[in-house]
């Protein structure tokens, strides 16, 4: 490989003519920018530059070898060409949070000059929407922005929690619930409680230990943690961590080329990991619109013609990581690569419940992707009911080898408990362990988790259900399950027009 | 023709005696103007001035041959006696925007001075919401009234779009869904997608190309535009920007005087249209009460007794463009005098919609007029599955000779898989068209079209549906599509006494 | 009887020795008092003194002798005893305004001084709700309490009109609707359109012309007033102001004294009343909150122990003027002593408008009396299929010797529609027509009728329906009528952590 | 017992060697302080010192033998080593109410200085509603969040109340109501009407007077009083005030050491209590949020770690005082120790009612204990139907033996009338008698009390039932009672882009 000087580099800072630098090596990026998932601002912004800053803060070390094709990488940047005063290192300082920016531009926020948040004690977090409150002052505008963010008008991403509200409780009294047993095992993991980790993109943009810190918070609450794909860190530094007697699950987005799909599969189980969830889900990433918008309000001149570019970049910059042909040949094809049980990620319907168990997997993972991919598709609380008829139907016998998990808008223990009651093994949370690691790092984490169980043994104790095999669909009533009332005009003139009662006094 | 001095027009400047300027010829509006659909003050306050201005920012210069009898031509006027000094015409100033307004004005905003609002980059606009609030800040007060407003408490306008929130999506996973294809034919016309621009009257209240520059982003788009019956533009004109390839619907109000339709029908054939769709759910125009409410913040003295007047001048004007007395029988005298196929537009029951395929109509759209019409009407999309089964239940193999078609509250690419699934050839669009329009000019209804287009892609990818025909009723779920729930009363006592639960952190 | 010095009167001047001069007689009310439907302050507080002129502002003269027993007279004043410098007239001032006494305590409405409300044009108004909002401003605290508060949580009030949003339209084309035929027959008598003035108590607490007002538009319009019982106006003064042709029903409570209702129903027979409305769903008056709190926004000191008789007092009050003993038998006795129809009004169930019809009656209201007595209760548009299909039940011929009618919350035309569309004859209003008599008097009363005539003839014509005849239940969806859904708990974690989505631009 | 100086005490300051003088004893409360269900702060925070006022606050004298071990106490302080100067008295000055708080602190209200809340007269609270709005103002925050509170999002506490407005009136017209008759029995004992006031803890906390005022109240209105197990005041005092005629109910937390409840029931029985409500929903104290809340926002410096403790705590807590292992045998057991009748207090299905039929209970409380436990548990009146069936169904003549009362939510005398009607004996208050004793001292009870019987003698009145035997399941229409409709999405985009209708004028 050449050396190459950093005024040569300089030169290349067009979006068509786009070099960069990180650590050290010199990369041509004028193809790969306008499919990076990121954005192709990020990188056009930065043409000419060492990235290797912003680059490290969410990206794996070893996600250039895995991604880029080998030519891109053009070779060694010449040290003696760079002048330390007037090198240019993008994202040499770490972007403000939201909090610090709402002080800095305290008009912009209509606050008073000099107002600053205080981050309450890890102490006062009493559930899961506190750690989000407080990650939504803690992250930068880009994290919160990416984390946060639902397809279109996020309604799928509000009803994934609401919905278990449509299912209530029918508690038995008088069951001696002294002691409460909450383990139980997934796909054949032991677990201290019917709960893991979903995998989650780029941990970094919540905290600099990212994937790291969650692994070992994992460890910690005795629950498995499912690794992503897309992590900030590479494969091998998050099996670094892992804890004696600590369980990995692991996702799978399936590769267009599939050899490196093997190559992946083949790290997994050397790894030691016990299960392939293959995302089946996003053939395609949804419109984010809170995220989208983000970029519009910090930029201040806009080409024309940029549009075009921009809005198609997202569906064609999918091909390169995520394969949308994949269908249900390429699960026989895995299924001949791999001795792992195969989960499907991302099921949204009974018929593909049933496949799934046809085809041999090991289980489904009924999901709509947090919301952040078909705005509104059916919550996973609702879904269950009719994966479990269409499964009984099928064949009666299917719990000795098959399982059903759901992920999204779990929030409360009670969730889980409505989750277990209406025939799920399990339950995976993914914005709860993100918010959480964003607002107390691993900390976070572990108070988060030791609240559910702390909510799921209240539950569990109060609605006479000592064990996690006692609960059964007798505890609850869902019969307006899918009764989705969406959100509902207002009668302007009448409500307007009313003069609404007052109690005698109020507080305020 | 006589030369009537200027002089002599100025004197008639009241309402029983009312003369007026268009484009150099003089005009006695005195009976007209009590049945003027955009309301007599327009004229009135207008009487004895040159209303050019005023005339060509909204009407194509064929219109007062179209409508008004030849007896109200007076003459020419006598440009000699025009001192140019004196001379009052009217509308010579463009009315200010609604922003323009708000700065003018700033306390009756409640804004502070100075503060002034920025139009956003088209390249912000990401959903058809973001037109239209972009437009509600570029359009005139009057043109905004006229375009945003609906029929009494706009209950049906705004559940145009909710009810498509009460379908629900059942995706399917594992489809090689690499590439889509969204083109399909309607009426036998190819689309690049099932959406077409249906037909809107005074395109030049948005943009001055009105029309025109609707007619060239179809084209841009490859899709149909359905000429309007009450055009800014003459159909002349809107004939002659049409691209090579590119195909017209049209609309058609049937004129009381049933000579001028078999005119105007002819003109569309020779102009090449391709189909005719028949209104036939505007017997009489609504009562659109944001628009009506829009004269009296402007006008400081009223005398009394002019309501009356008005009041009823709406409900007496209709008869002069539209026939109320227009039934099935003329149905079948249409299609006496043209091959065009016909479409009735504005259907809103099953038995309608069969009526209309035993009459040999080649389809139909069920359509509420926007909500402009009748409040409380059913939107077209809890329709649609009450028409399918009566067409279904009829002649199960209509679909060899008759469309369905829907407009009314499509505002998102899923709104238009609904559609699909529930039976529909095709959405039209109306509002989005006006409001991209009224805010970008015909980039931004290339935009708006194309974010349509990048919507549906994704969802139709993410439902394992490459193309329209994989489309089927089981990909949703719309068991409770007919639960309508309105504005709800609100408990005050009970909620006013209640002290809500707080977040641990707020950003504001 | 004696003459009575104003000295002598000015010493009783306590709660349990109270006189007062009214019209120049002295009434010992010391009894009375506690039992006054107004509540027993408006007397105490004004023992002593000569009270005519508030007495005269809501009630008519011959009240005194129709409720009062003959011994509470104790004399005439004696005129040359009263002293014009020091003689205590209460009530000389008429009371403010609501938009008065906020111009004068700007404070306490929270507004900058010097702000001041402008009553709009009556050609501004619209619709029913301006008509509203604008008495909330012309009327007194007193009187707008009165008439706009409804029973405990006022959940029926709102419901009444509520209720008609969750029928829907299913609007027919092609049919001929040049001209639309309003006109129907209400027990026999012609009518302009099936609407007709529900009898309210004291229509000087609108308008000084009160009932009077009403009873001259009601002619103007060509509708049926139903004269009040507890009028401000005596009967002969109503009657007086009929103009040719022009029809009265009247409301009849009945006394728990009969030869007083027997001679009340004479007088109505000899002055030419077509019905009696038999008022039947107010053996007690409801507690309105909204009415009872303004006692206490005024009184600045509150003795202990008022209470209990203060809220006992209602309930005692009312054997006074109304039989809570009534019952069926009293209809049967009723019908001995005259040969008008008799019609129940406030009937609520489907089993008592059967037994109305075997009782012989001609006919039933549903109603809930404006949401003023039963909190909960059911909207009459509810109750309007139960009581058509257990009459149809009970004998399919009804129709030729019974009606059906409905009041509460009546606020647009469509309603009028939907309850002819369920079975109706006619409709009741009340409330809108104080609220239009309160803001612009006869007038208002004249507009607000020509409203809903405009409204009933628009919908009309969408529906296809050109005649009442035409109307049909085959055009109205009902399915979910009783779908009640009550003010709901809000999720206030997950709503005040959510951070919602934004469109590009925003007027405000 | 020894005497110990005070200077010895003093040095015991640390939450693991933490003593305290309690009405001159000194206690070890190094084990203790950790499982106290207020908090182990309020005890670790003065260690060292003397807390008997903050003890007596809202503690009975005789709970410091009935829960700790004897070996706690240490002996007697000496007095003669109290410096009266600097000896520490915890909670020497009482706690502010949350008005004054806001007085104080205005700026931490919001409030502009000198704004001071002022206390409505007794005779303006016209509803429940009033009495909690006034007790948010005259309470401690500490108080407040302990009686307001409920557990998790409180989708329950608010459901409680709200589920009553599913149930929906069909009044019965003319039936002779002249005399209402409310009065009936609950377990043989005749009561005013059929309402009872539940046992609640700690009444000191809402008034000094406590459990007295509350009995006092009970007696002066003819109603039965449960006697709360965790009350202010000692059993002895509170049956010491114990009217002429009144009758007690009491209420069991049965104790995980037997013999402590044998004791407790022999005391019970000697004091001539008449029924045993033994409590069946708090095997475990539910989580409120609320109030763990008011704990951080006073707190400056909280150490780490203390988390685990403290949300751990709560859970071991409850073993101390109410038994997590209670079970159906022990029902069979308590049957042994007493000849009183048993009802279970805090059943939630109607399987359970049914079982608790077939053990010789004398009846069941259908609660929810006020939405403190389990969230999303059914409200009571919901559970009714389901309990009443599944009795019915066992035995139709179950009514001769058994009873079925229900307690939350009851705010209204209508909510009373329709637990009637779907077959409840009588219903528990629980939160209205705290708030008014809170506001108002025993007058305010009274006058609660009072204004149920008003309200539901018209209720009574209107629905033409002239008793309680009158009142039956035909008078209510419950068809939606289970449509739980949980707090909406709203749809941003579509509701911040509209624009809403305005009627003509606002009085703001």
């Amino acid at each position: 490989m050449r050396k190459i000087s950093m005024q040569e580099v300089e030169r290349h800072n067009t979006p068509d003519d786009c070099w960069v630098v990180i650590n050290d090596k010199v990369y041509d990026l004028s193809t790969f920018q306008s499919t990076h998932p990121g954005g192709s601002e990020i990188i056009t912004d930065n043409a000419g530059k060492d990235v290797s800053n912003l680059f490290n803060e969410v990206h794996p070390k070893d996600i250039v070898e895995r991604l880029l094709s080998p030519d891109a990488c053009l070779g060694f940047v010449d040290e003696e060409t760079v002048d330390p005063a007037k090198h240019t290192v993008a994202g040499k300082e770490k972007a403000p949070s939201r909090a610090q920016q709402h002080v800095l531009e305290p008009q912009a926020a209509g606050k008073t000059e000099g107002q600053q948040w205080q981050k309450p004690p890890l102490e006062a977090m009493l559930n899961t929407f506190d750690f989000e409150s407080v990650a939504a002052h803690t992250m930068t505008e880009e994290g919160w922005g990416y984390y946060s963010s639902g397809a279109d008008d996020e309604i799928t991403l509000r009803e994934n929690h609401t919905a278990f509200q449509r299912v209530w409780f029918k508690p038995r009294i008088l069951v001696n619930v002294k002691s409460i047993d909450m383990t139980t095992s997934i796909l054949g993991v032991k677990s201290s409680f019917p709960l893991y980790f979903s995998a989650t993109a780029l941990g970094k943009l919540a905290d600099d230990e990212g994937e790291l810190a969650i692994s070992r918070a994992a460890a910690v609450n005795d629950v498995v943690y499912m690794l992503p794909t897309l992590s900030s860190y590479s494969l091998d530094e998050m099996l670094d961590v892992r804890q004696p007697g600590q369980t990995h699950f692991a996702q799978l987005y399936v590769n267009p080329k599939r050899e490196r799909t093997i190559e992946y599969v083949k790290r997994l189980e050397a790894g030691g990991v016990k299960a392939l969830f293959v995302t089946v889900d996003a053939p395609q990433l949804g419109r984010r619109e809170k995220d989208m918008r983000n970029k519009f309000t910090k930029t201040t001149d806009v080409q024309k013609g940029d549009d075009v570019n921009r809005s198609e970049g997202v569906a064609r910059a999918i091909s390169e990581f995520i394969d949308p042909s994949l269908c249900w040949e390429d699960i026989t094809w895995l299924k001949t690569i791999t001795t792992l049980p195969i989960i499907l990620k991302g099921v949204g319907s009974g018929l593909d419940t049933v496949e799934a168990l046809k085809m041999g997997c090991a289980g489904v993972v009924l999901s709509n992707h947090g919301g952040r991919q078909l705005d509104t598709a059916r919550s996973s609380i609702e879904i269950l009911p009719e994966a479990v008829a269409a499964l009984n139907g099928h064949d009666p016998s299917w719990r000795s080898r098959f399982e059903v998990c759901i992920d999204g808008g779990i929030r409360r223990g009670s969730d889980i408990f409505k989750a277990m009651a209406l025939g799920a093994s399990a339950v995976g949370i993914g914005r709860p362990v993100l918010y959480s690691l964003a607002s107390y790092g691993q900390a976070g984490v572990e108070r988060m988790c030791s609240l559910f169980k702390e909510e799921l043994t209240m539950v569990m104790r109060l609605m006479g259900t000592p064990s996690i095999a006692d609960i059964t669909e007798e505890h609850v009533l869902y019969s307006n399950l899918m009764t989705h009332v969406p959100a509902q005009s207002r009668d302007h003139l009448q409500l307007d027009t009313y003069e609404p009662l007052r109690p005698a006094a109020r507080l305020k």
